[in-house]
């Protein structure tokens, strides 16, 4: 049987998605640095980072993490190294005021879901109906995140969340509008604007007189963002571009007035002069002309939102609307979803909240067998599972958007996994709510079907899943291997580099050995939850030496080993999540929360488990042969699926 | 944290599902005995089970087998047997003029479906249209397993595997209307009718001239099914029944004018003079009065099909119409759904096979990084895993018709497994395509996600697959729990019993000290599937010692012990699907057919990771402190919520 022949470009194309470190929201009310403490020790350390300058210029913040190593735990975890500094304590970012505010904003949003929206008939009409549309722009939903002195809300990325997770409790087609228009239609303005920009379509947009669109997706370039076609040609004078071309599934596209589009443009190389095709964002007004777009698609969910695709037709674009610079569009694109995706796990979060309390209904309720189902042990299972999906989904989320507030730059690993996790956790737990209800989760009535046709869409936008899959595994081996390929340096020098040598030698033999790293999560998470760390570090260990030895095996030729990476983005997010619920339980712990023995349990179910998978999944990958085979098997069946143009196999009558 | 209180009553009403040996269809056309080969082994029993008498009656044989081991290979798993008969070698049950009958009915069905039959329309109108109903009756697809002399088509179960296999392939919302008629609607007067019922309300119901229906859920009682509380008061003459009650979600509820309706009647035991409220089974007809019904219900799918709510007020039926025995009527309807199963099972392989032709497709056309994307090692795993599950499913759904057609009465399990693990992996599959077409796969266009929708409810219907799994488990154990009482005895008098013991003893010695039970697939195998055929042994060994060691430990209160009983449930679908594919892919290899390698690809895949399950679960069951951790913390979590009316914790910000 013949290999199939793969590109190495999926590999390189993903590796541009992460494109450095991100530029932190300007949004954020408080930039301070990622702090980094040992609550239940004394750290010397911290005296050192609480010395970090608040005011601390944003570009010489940034050149210092470019040569710092990464405080991304995800990033750290891929080279064996515990980087408590984003994850440990869990952060608490919002002050009073901001807390506050917050306060006062969950009531009324809260009320308007409960007694104006109605998301079962924004399902059956397809459409939000015009009031509804206008009690959401009279709250100010249009502009959540737009500074309140351009007319909008102001909040930063936690207060965000904390909303985003009640319109997610509630209807998620109605979030789509909203993210659409925000978290990803007019985040580039936000995110790349210029003053004049930001001032001229804010307002606007912030009160919903305007709605913008994210138009990047094409007819051939889906998960292959870089390989549009849409392309706007310079005018001679230098004062407009010509922008042709047509995006597909545009949420909001038949009704946006903003747009903001990718297209190729031709970029000379000052130096060199030679000239290379390369894409650049634009803000595209529909009032330009020769913006129109096809009815509306007919989807299996989020049907109350408006989904179209978008044509450009000789559109001229002034210069002036190219947003950011000439050529770094895919840059902004990057960047626009790096920093939405925390705001769907928060969705997410709420709408798992909203189907377990319909499901703790049904199952506090029900009767079967002489006894409510909830005494079943099969009902326990699912009602406990949903909850720690949940609970890790959130944990994720608001981890996620107090670390982007703290002005952390290094968190687009984090920010896929929690794409990832809270898609699929709230695709499973939408599904056992229906398990559970029985026949009655399949009828229209109880409105949990409609979810589940909801969330579907959720695994595959923005990145799908399996796409922010490689992009994790390779992202995390691409610092690992730099710090291989210095080894390999070292190694030809070895007496100059005879510190270096020593230290990742005896790393590595005790780890080969077995003897653990000395790693440890003692003094940074509570007592009570040192078994679960200690899972947590043994986890982080089998992780960081399967990649090790994969890279070692593949080098630079990981980028084609999909199955490999598959396996290691799958423990990278088990990892990743037990690390976020260990800080927040602990957080729980330590200040006495209600429900700090209910989260312990969340936390240590959630971790038995995921050690026991990483272990197994490493193992399996490290030294099981039937493992290679498998691989084999899979491409030899896949293959001739193909040629077959199906399955293969004639059923067992033999016709 | 106080542990749920656990009613015995669950395990035991579920043991009741299998209710002793089925009567095999009256419709098999070759009634033998189940055969047994090794095919690859000179065997010894071979002579003498080919003696047994075609003519052998009935009764007789249920005599025998239920002196006799049970010849089920899912039961024998349980007790540590490798009970071949049923399944080795892969059955060939249709005969030449079987087979001719069968190939002239597969073209015009096929061609109905593609050149007829609309499902995406059916689908948006929520029904079919009359001209396509009028189609189906002229093909004869209302009556396929009445006989011949009924004015039906008169197939045996494999052949209408295969017919329904067709249906699954295009329109489930069509399968759904002719399932509930002829699977379940009237399946009860075939399987039970008397001469003058069947003569009565065949001929009709074959043509689908009248429409047939099968009432037994009602609102408090889904899963409980002899709970229900519909009753049928005999008159004082004996002449008529009073039917009084209310069933719900009733497929083709609307539309039916025979419906087989099962309800509670006073049955008074002959010897005692006691009365008792039993459940009986009717044949009632819309004309008798008094049968009215509620309006379609608004589904998540399978909307093509009607389902309502049908009531029955004070209506008068005959007592002619009751269906077998009064106070049977449980039996009855657990027999009808026993029977019916292997059809879901093979409708979904069809579904299966027209959505991996889907995914086939757009996978070998859809090009992103310069490449087909089923040049990616993510897709090529997707695709294969599609086909496994269709394979295994396919395989299953035609060994449960052949051991039905080949006159078995043992298999109930394995009818169970079927529905379990097609529904399962139907739902794996719709939902794998969907994310491999991305964006396109959740669109309407295509069908994809109406298919996803489909397919929902077959976890749910005709038995939830929660409780065919702890019927599953329980039923396994049942027989196994006999064999150990029997020991128990013996241990009582060891003198007498010494050849059980010493037998048992050195089996269980052997399986403890890990040398294995002796068992062998050797011979019935084909050898190129050897190393596969040991893994599924060594994994019947780590089985059935764990359930050996979980019966000792819990005893009779292993009914109550759900987090067990789903775990053994789990692999033992995964240890019977291990043995089809090997039956299957043996004959294959053996036949020399073209597909044969191909299949020894499916079979191995599928046998790594059905074995690694195992022996990771069983595992864990055996001697993880861990996991008694877990089931603690499910109860505990389970509980909170239920307390708490959901989620308990508060979300990260603490409001």
């Amino acid at each position: 049987m013949q290999a199939a022949r793969l590109t190495p470009s999926v590999g390189r194309q993903l590796l541009r998605l992460g494109n450095g470190s991100s530029r932190p929201s300007t949004l954020s009310r408080r930039p301070g640095p990622c702090p980094a403490r040992r609550p239940y020790a004394s750290g010397a350390t911290q005296a050192v980072l609480d010395k970090s300058d608040p005011l601390f210029s944003e570009s010489s913040r940034r050149e210092i993490q470019a040569n710092a190593e990464s405080k991304s735990f995800a990033v750290g975890m891929f080279k064996g190294q515990l980087t408590t500094d984003q994850v440990f304590p869990y952060p608490s970012v919002l002050n009073e005021e901001q807390t506050q505010f917050l306060k006062e904003l969950v009531g009324p949003v809260s009320r308007f879901f409960e007694e104006v929206n109605d998301s079962a008939k924004n399902d059956m009409m397809e459409q939000v109906d015009e009031t509804t549309i206008q009690g959401l722009k009279e709250l100010g939903a249009f502009g959540l995140q737009v500074p309140s002195e351009l007319g909008g809300v102001g909040l930063c990325n936690t207060q965000y969340a904390r909303l985003v997770e009640i319109v997610g409790m509630h209807d998620l087609g109605v979030g789509i509008i909203l993210g659409a228009h925000q978290s990803i239609g007019f985040k580039g303005i936000l995110l790349f604007g210029t003053k004049a920009q930001r001032e001229k379509y804010l307002p606007k947009l912030a009160s919903g007189e305007t709605i913008a669109a994210f138009c990047l997706t094409e007819p051939s370039s889906g998960s292959d963002a870089a390989s549009i076609r849409s392309s706007a040609v310079p005018s001679p004078c230098g004062k407009y571009y010509t922008l042709n071309g047509s995006k597909i599934w545009i949420s909001n596209g038949g009704m946006a007035d903003i747009f903001t589009v990718f297209a190729k443009t031709p970029v000379t190389d000052a130096a060199t002069g030679a000239t290379k095709e390369k894409i650049t964002a634009f803000v595209v007004e529909r009032s330009f002309g020769g913006v129109t777009h096809g009815p509306p698609e007919k989807k299996m969910g989020i049907k109350a939102s408006n989904t179209a695709e978008v044509y450009f037709d000789g559109v001229r674009v002034p210069s002036e609307n190219v947003l950011g610079e000439v050529g770094g569009g895919f840059k902004v694109a990057m960047h626009i979803l790096n920093n939405g995706r925390f705001g769907m796990a928060a969705a997410l979060a709420g709408t798992m909240k909203a189907i377990i309390a319909k499901a703790v209904d049904h199952a506090a309720n029900r009767i079967q067998f002489g006894e409510k189902i909830h005494n079943f042990g099969l009902i326990q299972e699912k009602l406990a599972r949903m909850a720690m999906l949940q609970y890790v989904t959130e944990s994720m989320a608001y981890m996620v958007s107090a670390n982007m507030d703290q002005g952390c730059t290094d968190f687009q690993l984090e920010a896929a996994i929690s794409k990832i996790f809270g898609s699929e956790a709230a695709w499973k737990v939408t599904d056992e709510c229906i398990q559970i209800m029985g026949g009655m989760g399949f009828m229209k009535e109880p409105g949990v079907e409609r979810v589940l046709r909801d969330v579907r869409i959720f695994r595959i936008f923005e990145g799908t899943n399996d796409i922010l899959r490689l992009f994790v595994a390779l992202q995390g081996c691409k610092d690992k291997g730099k710090e291989l390929s210095g080894l390999g340096n070292a190694l030809k020098n070895p007496l100059e580099n005879a510190g270096l040598l020593l230290g990742e030698a005896s790393k590595q033999l005790r780890r080969r050995a077995g003897l653990g790293s000395g790693l440890s999560l003692s003094g940074i998470i509570h007592p009570e939850l040192s078994r679960s760390g200690k899972l947590a570090v043994q986890a982080l260990e089998q992780f960081a030496t399967t990649v090790e030895a994969k890279l070692i095996k593949y080098k630079k030729e990981i980028i084609n080993e999909q199955f490999v990476l598959q396996r290691l983005a799958d423990s990278a997010i088990d990892l990743y999540a037990m690390v976020v619920v260990l800080s927040r339980a602990s957080r729980s712990l330590s200040e006495g929360h209600l429900t700090a023995q209910h989260e312990k349990m969340l936390c240590d179910s959630w971790c038995i488990e995921a050690a026991a998978r990483i272990r197994e999944n490493m193992a399996a990958l490290q030294s099981d042969p039937q493992q290679q085979e498998l691989f084999r098997n899979f491409k030899g069946i896949s293959k001739a699926l193909v040629e077959q143009g199906g399955v293969v196999t004639s059923n067992p009558l033999g016709f």
